[in-house]
C-alpha cells in the first residue's frame, strides 16, 4: 500500500478535523523554530551577494493552522537576519507548501489572504499591485510525495520539514508470510512483540525512503543550501528502547478489544501495519554519509509529553472540557484515521478511537508519557 | 465587492458542480488550442539555446477535467514542436496552475498522479525517481487574482487563459445613486436597457483590470515570451449589438419572475450586479499599446453555440435526458452560483435556475443563441 493514496490528515476544520487537533505538532513546530532561525541566518550570511530569488519548501505541510504558521515564522526569520545582518532582504521569496495530492490545500488557500496581509503590514512592504498581494511572497502548493522530486534544479535555498517525515512512503513489504498471513501478529506497528524480520522490514522501508528523500532534495537545492527535519524518532538503536511506538501499540489494543467482542476480525488487524517509523540518529547519519550530498550541522533532541501543547486548546470549550485521553486520541485520530478507515472501514472509527481514549487516559493516569522528538540540521555540501 | 472573495466555479464533482458542468468551457480551449501550439512553436524556434527550464501558467484554471486538459495539451505541444524542430525539449516544465484562492484546488490535484503517468507514458521519460513523477513537469498550485501579481519575476515563458479574463476583479464602483440606489434596474449586468453610466462604470472597470494583468504579467513573462487569451467578448465597440450579455438578462428576467411573485425582493435585484464583463478587440489593443510590453501577434473570433459542446455530454445519462435548456441552466449555474448565493442566499438557487431553464430553452427554440468568443495571442516585447 502507497502512503500517497492513503494518508492524509482529516480535512476541514470540525471537531475531528486536524486543523482543530494538532497542537502537539505545534509545540514541534516551536521546538524546531531555532534551529530554522540558525539555519536561515546561515543560508544568508555564507553569501557574498545578497540573495534576489529565495526557494523556501516545508515537506508534509499539512493543513490548518499550523501550515501557514510555519511559512509566516521562516519569513519573519528572514526579515530578522536580514536586518541583523544590515543586508537587504531577498527581493522575492518562492514559498513552496508540499503535501501529498490528498492533502485538503483548499483549507490552507482559504488563510492566504490574511498570510499575505500580516506579512505585508509586519514588513511595510507594498511592492505588489494588489490588496490580497501586499507581499513580496509567492507562495504556491506543490502536491506529491517528498520521498520523490518536487521542485526544479537548483531551485531551493531552505527545506523545513516538521512532524512528517516519520511517515513511510509504504509499508514494508515482507511483513507476511508466504501464505499471506500477517507476521507482526496483534501488532500495527513495531512493538516489543515484533519478530526480528518485522524490525528489518521497517527499517529497510525506513533507509530506502531517507535515500530517496536525500536525493531528491540534492538535485533540487543549491550548494549551501539548508535542510531542517523535525520529527518524532527513538533515542538508541534499540528499536524498542524508549517506548518510541507505544501510541500505536495502545491503538493496536483498542483495537484488540473489539476483536475480542467480535466487532473487528482478526485477521484484519493482523494484516494492518501502520506506514511509521521512528528513526535513530546512528540510522540518519549512516544514511546521509552513503548519499554524501548533505553534511550534518546539528542535531538535537526533545522530549515531548503526549499532552504537551493541550494547554493551547484551553481557548476551545469543547476540548477543555474533554479528559487528556480523550483530547490526545483526537489529535491521533485526525493524523491517522485515513489510513485505518481504508482497511477496516468507516464504521469502526468513532468506537475505535473512545476506546483508544480509556486506554490513553489509563496510561497517563499511570505514566508522564513522552515522544521523543529529532531535529537535524543539514547543509548541502555541493 | 470583491471578485476574490465570492467567485468560484462550484466545487466537487457532483450533479451541480463545475467539474461536471463546463463542456462550453471545454469547446472553448478545443477552439484555443491552435494558438496555443503557434505560440509555442515561436516560443521554441525564436532562441538559439535550447530552453532549460519553461515556466507555464495557466490563469484561471478552474476545477474539474479542463484544469488538468489545458496543461497536457499544452505539454504535448510542447513536446511535438520540439520534435519537429529536432531540438532538444526543455529539461525542466514548471507548470504553474493559478485561480483564486476558493478554487477547489482538491479536486485538481486527486487527478494528478494520473497526470504524471500519462505524460511520463507519451514521452517515454523515466527522469523522476518515483512512480508518480515519471516525468519532468513540476506542476504547482498558485492562488490568487490574475490582476495582480502571481509569480517571480522573469519566470515565465508562456501564459494561457481561456473562459476567465471576462470575470472582472469586482463589481464597478459607481453603478449605485447618491441614496446607495441601485442605477442598473431590473437588469444584474450591462444590457439594452442599462443607462450610459453603467456602460461606463463597467469599461472602467475592464480597462483597470486588464491593464493591471499586462503589468504584472509584464514582470514575470521573459523576452519573447508569449500569452494567449480566449475569453468571451463581444463584436464590436457597441456594448449591446451582439448580445453578448443575453445569458445574464436571461438570468434577470428569472429573478425578475420571481419578484413578481415577492419570492425575491426588487431592492435586491436592483443592487445586484455581475463582475462580468465582455470586451472588444479594439479595447484590448488600446490597452495593450497603452502598457507598452506586449504586441498583438494575431487575434481571431468564433462564434459558439450556447448548446455547443453539450453532445461532449451525451454520456451522460442524466445529462443526456435533458432539455438544452436545462443543461445550459446547470453551465451556467457551475459558473456564477457563487456570487449569486453570497448576495440572494443559497435558499433561491433551485427555483431560480429552474426558472432559468424554462426561459432558455424558450430562446434557443426560437433562435441559435451564440457566444463570441475571443483569441489574441500576445508577444512579451522587452
Amino acid at each position: 500500500m502507497e502512503t500517497v493514496e492513503t494518508l492524509h490528515m482529516n480535512k476541514g476544520a470540525g471537531e475531528t478535523s486536524y486543523a482543530m487537533n494538532s497542537f502537539i505538532q505545534r509545540k514541534i513546530i516551536t521546538l524546531t523554530k531555532e534551529a530554522t532561525e540558525k539555519a536561515i541566518m546561515e543560508i544568508l550570511c555564507s553569501r557574498r551577494e545578497p540573495i534576489m530569488k529565495m526557494g523556501i519548501a516545508d515537506l508534509g505541510c499539512s493543513s490548518g493552522p499550523n501550515a501557514l504558521r510555519v511559512m509566516s515564522e521562516i519569513v519573519e526569520a528572514i526579515y530578522a537576519a536580514s536586518n541583523m545582518l544590515d543586508r537587504p532582504a531577498p527581493k522575492e521569496l518562492m514559498l513552496y507548501m508540499n503535501d501529498l495530492f490528498t492533502n485538503d490545500f483548499n483549507n490552507v488557500f482559504a488563510s492566504l489572504p490574511s498570510f499575505h496581509k500580516r506579512i505585508s503590514r509586519k514588513n511595510g512592504d507594498d511592492s505588489r499591485n494588489n490588496g490580497y498581494f501586499g507581499s513580496n511572497c509567492f507562495v504556491s502548493a506543490v502536491p506529491g510525495t517528498f520521498y520523490g522530486r518536487l521542485f526544479p534544479t537548483k531551485s531551493i535555498h531552505f527545506v523545513h520539514s516538521s512532524s512528517s517525515i516519520h511517515w513511510l512512503s509504504r509499508v514494508p513489504s515482507g511483513l507476511e508470510d508466504k501464505n499471506g498471513k500477517g507476521l507482526n501478529k496483534g501488532n500495527i506497528s513495531i512493538s516489543k512483540k515484533s519478530p526480528n524480520c518485522v524490525l528489518e522490514a521497517y527499517s529497510q522501508q525506513f533507509k530506502n525512503d531517507f535515500s530517496c528523500l536525500l536525493e531528491s532534495r540534492s538535485q533540487e537545492m543549491v550548494y549551501g543550501g539548508r535542510m531542517v527535519l523535525s520529527f518524532l524518532g527513538r533515542q538508541s538503536m534499540d528499536h524498542t528502547s524508549s517506548n518510541c511506538y507505544y501510541q500505536w501499540e495502545l491503538l493496536a489494543n483498542a483495537l484488540m478489544t473489539m476483536v475480542s467482542e467480535g466487532l473487528v476480525e482478526e485477521e484484519k488487524v493482523d494484516s494492518f501495519n501502520t506506514p511509521y517509523y521512528a528513526s535513530c540518529y546512528e540510522e540518519l547519519k549512516t544514511e546521509i554519509e552513503k548519499e554524501g550530498s548533505f553534511m550534518v550541522y546539528s542535531h538535537e533532541a526533545y522530549e515531548v509529553d503526549w499532552d504537551d501543547g493541550m494547554y493551547l486548546q484551553s481557548d476551545n470549550d469543547i476540548l477543555g472540557a474533554m479528559s487528556k485521553g480523550e483530547r490526545f486520541s483526537r489529535t491521533m485520530r485526525a493524523g491517522v484515521e485515513s489510513i485505518l478507515k481504508y482497511h477496516f472501514g468507516n464504521h469502526i472509527m468513532d468506537e475505535l478511537f473512545q476506546r483508544y481514549a480509556i486506554l490513553v487516559e489509563d496510561h497517563l493516569s499511570k505514566t508522564r508519557a513522552k515522544f521523543f522528538n529529532l531535529i537535524i540540521s543539514l547543509v548541502k555540501r555541493h
